[in-house]
């Protein structure tokens, strides 16, 4: 995405599910055209297109664990990168048709993520209902709408879309399940820093050892780059060649982290540059990992270059 | 799993899956009880209350990545250990009831997964087919059976166990996809060494510095421990606190692997050991990492043992 | 030296130096006999020929660095360890006949690197005097007992010995300067450990490289091990095979160091123990180095041990 | 010392010893003016006084070690940077006035460590005659010319020096002794890189423990930068204060070494930048030293740059 405001975004569907309500947290989706697409790749393939400006997709569930499926769109074709984190509390409803009480109710349409996250208090307040599995939280509210279900497991928007009544608020069973949201867009400024921004990385090396690891995660420390998830994949091209997925803290504006990617450039195989952008307030993200750590400011760096101006042009006397 | 083989086995069903399909490569299938269970965690239950002996569960797929609540599970309650490790190609076919042509194929049923997977496949072979989203491959390929839709997408058992015919075979985009499952049992002692063994982890610190998981690294490094795989998952309990799933080669038996899981228990918060077990022939883990690096034998770890002892000993002149 | 009290002593003479003096802060020097020999290689060699039990020989001066000859004498030919460290403060003093007073002093000996340290006091206090530079500090003494010279600069030991008045104490620029020396003798069982003990060693490596440094200054650090002191010297032997000396903190009866040392002995060419020791109380050394960091004492090396052996037997339910 | 040749060089007397031949390899000492003084404080002070315009004195002798004062008087006071390394085989000769036979020589006067690097010669081929130690070999050979001693072990450049007969050349028993001298300056614009160049760096630490030296290693490790000697000297000032002595290789001008540099600038408290300087052809250091590794050349710090402008200015698609 140029520096322009996106016009055109789309979003993992259908309506109704985590990933609207999550784009509805952003005030560009006030102003933009916003629509719902069937899958990740098509999400992506329509903002390399250009018949999208910008796309909002799951990158990770506190419960599920990584999308494969977004971070190997995002690996492979066109450059693509990430322009804005959203993190949604997972606070799943129980909707049913106006007029419904609980214990009315037999049948209850659910995603199986969703089921799994409810199970505790399912079995607290509907011992006896039947969980029918469905394909999205967004299908369950439109079976629960539609009376092919008495109730449906939903995110609040979808109950809200379809005109459901809210028997229960809050009924996954760990109270901060969350998920991670990506606004992906074409290659383009990054967004000014904020003083609070990730950047996030897929690095390749030839070889799964330890010591390539090691070598990765070093030159981030070196230079004082803070780690806030790692994941390995494994490539599809060829057996023995890894992907490691990278979120830091900090901005490639920044002068530690500007090094520290120059770094890795030189001694991996491949570096793709997946973004920086402003981090979500969440708990994915420690607070205290988005400053600099002594002697890793942008002015430390600033002194240290000047002192070895001065070294290089003999002036140190 | 304590010495005995085990005789009552449940696998993450419905029948007609790749689980049913990676167990019933196991010799022991042909001896035991095997029953399917609805959801992993009621796998893994059953082993913990000791109505199954061993369950068979998904850890990661080469195309979607790791199963998060296996690993979740795994993390949680009482200790349980991985004792055999099955990695199955995600060989998908096409199945029809017997006599159906490829030409009058209109719906296709899949899994979404499967479906993604097939995508370039059902572009070329069935560009005007419509795909039916529905909840597993086995509830693809009963579908199919039961005339409510003229083909699924399946594994080949899921096609064989409903008496389907295979009209394309190896429909993948990716042909070499794959999924890696683990046999899970109660704790006992570890299979015995094989020579080509894995050993999973799942190591918890308390920041998610860079610098901390440096450390855990480090420890596997320097005995000469290598790294397959690695992921890092934020724990449910609080903010800040990660959780790391490790695959390692090696045996607990044997000494690098021992002084490492000694070096991690001392500096890491929590270390849970998930078991050593004999690693399936395949392209998660490249065959260059099984033997110990030079100087990490078990001949080199007693070597030095002995030369130490002559030293505390004062004998060494 | 083996278990038995040393009888026989000799030290870096001749008499009257800091050598003796340092030996003279030892209770076992005055039960044993003892003897000045005119070379480092000579003491040595009278030890490792059993005609002394130990003997007394400067390790390093805070001033002038490393004893090269101490360091390469103990690194080649039979094995020696060092049993006991001894710190000297090298408190100059000005001797000279009794009755001389400072304003006839016209001519001063001193080794040179005695003239050196006390070059401010000289310039300020003697202005006029020339200084003769001698073999040794006793030397200086000798001459000017003998009346070849009018004063000395000299140990307090050596003044005292040839019945020198003591003109001026203290007279060396830098007041803290220090002396390391070390009682060496056969190898043994290791003086018992004291919690404040140390441990020298001579590593080599097959090449040069900052990474195969970095690998044994690993080997220490993953196990908590301090490091003192370190110093590259080449070999005599042939190019590019570099040996380090390395003083750490700790004894080889702790898990730690012992742990540390089998690492050392598997990753580098060739490991030499130089012995553990008191150390003395002493600027060389801070403090708190003596102690185990956290997780590395030795209560928790035995933790890490019986946690490993419950999960080798699999007890660990 | 600016961009000027030197005109007044200084060296460590007395005439006629090895810092005087040297210093004789050097093309400057044909034109320049040049004079021996009497220690390496006096050498340093000259040049810093503006009285000399260089200065040669020795860095380190390949059997005895470190020359403590050169380093010392480089790492305080006004700063200074070698501009250039020599290094010198130590072949000591024997030399007499002319006439005198081997077997007629009773009295060898020697500097002690001259004597002691040919104590195996001596035995063998003088086995009867007196080892009288002196203070320089310069003063060894001026004691054998006036008569005072039968014979001198000297510096060739000694006994031409003064008219002595070469009785017996390459006596020291170890054939590949070699002391590396330092042409010492003021600063200014370091000599231009050359493709095989040294660095020297006095890096100070707040505290001794091995993971703030594992920190400074580290940083040149990551840059590629070698390391060919370290030496740790406590710092006279106050306890616990270390500097550590490095020699790397690759200059200043030099993109890694700039990294490097910066690196050591902000994890230390204090770096002082003593100088790079076209590395002499000797045994010090070896010869793949030299070159940047796989990936830290000049070039590869210019392609990672590039791409990181790239990334910022967002124009990677």
């Amino acid at each position: 995405m140029p520096d322009a405001v996106p016009q055109r975004l789309v979003y993992l569907g259908p309506e109704g599910t985590f990933a609207e309500q999550a784009l509805r947290t952003l005030p560009v989706s006030a102003t933009a055209s916003v629509a719902p697409v069937r899958s990740v790749p098509e999400a992506l393939d329509a903002v390399r297109a250009g018949t999208a400006d910008a796309a909002l997709v799951p990158l990770e569930n506190s419960i599920g664990g990584a999308e494969g499926v977004t971070l190997d769109e995002l690996a492979n074709g066109d450059p693509l990168v990430i322009i804005r984190e959203v993190v949604l509390a997972v606070d799943f409803v129980l909707g049913a048709r106006p007029g419904t009480s609980l214990d009315a109710i037999i049948t209850v349409a659910a995603h199986p993520n969703a089921a799994r996250q409810c199970r505790g208090w399912l079995r607290e307040h509907l011992p006896t209902a039947t969980v029918v599995e469905v394909l999205s939280n967004g299908a369950a509210a439109v079976g629960a709408a539609q009376g092919e279900f008495d109730a449906a497991i939903c995110a609040p928007i979808g109950a809200e879309r379809h005109r459901l009544s809210v028997l229960a608020k809050e009924i996954a069973d760990h109270a901060d399940a969350m998920t991670r949201f990506a606004l992906v867009s074409r290659p383009g400024p990054p967004p000014p820093p904020t003083g609070n921004d990730g950047t996030t990385l897929a690095v390749y090396i030839a070889h799964d050892r330890v010591g390539a690891l090691l070598a990765v995660l070093t030159e981030l420390a070196v230079r004082g780059v803070n780690l806030t998830r790692i994941e390995s994949r494994p490539t599809g091209e060829r057996l023995g060649r890894y992907a490691f997925f990278l979120d830091c803290s900090g901005h490639v504006a920044e002068a530690r982290m500007g090094e520290a990617l120059q770094g890795l450039r030189r001694v991996s195989s491949e570096v793709r540059f997946l973004g920086s952008y402003p981090r979500a307030a969440s708990g994915f993200s420690p607070e205290d990992a988005a400053s600099a750590p002594p002697g890793a400011s942008d002015a430390d760096f600033e002194a240290s270059a000047a002192w070895l101006a001065r070294l290089r042009s003999g002036s140190h006397s």
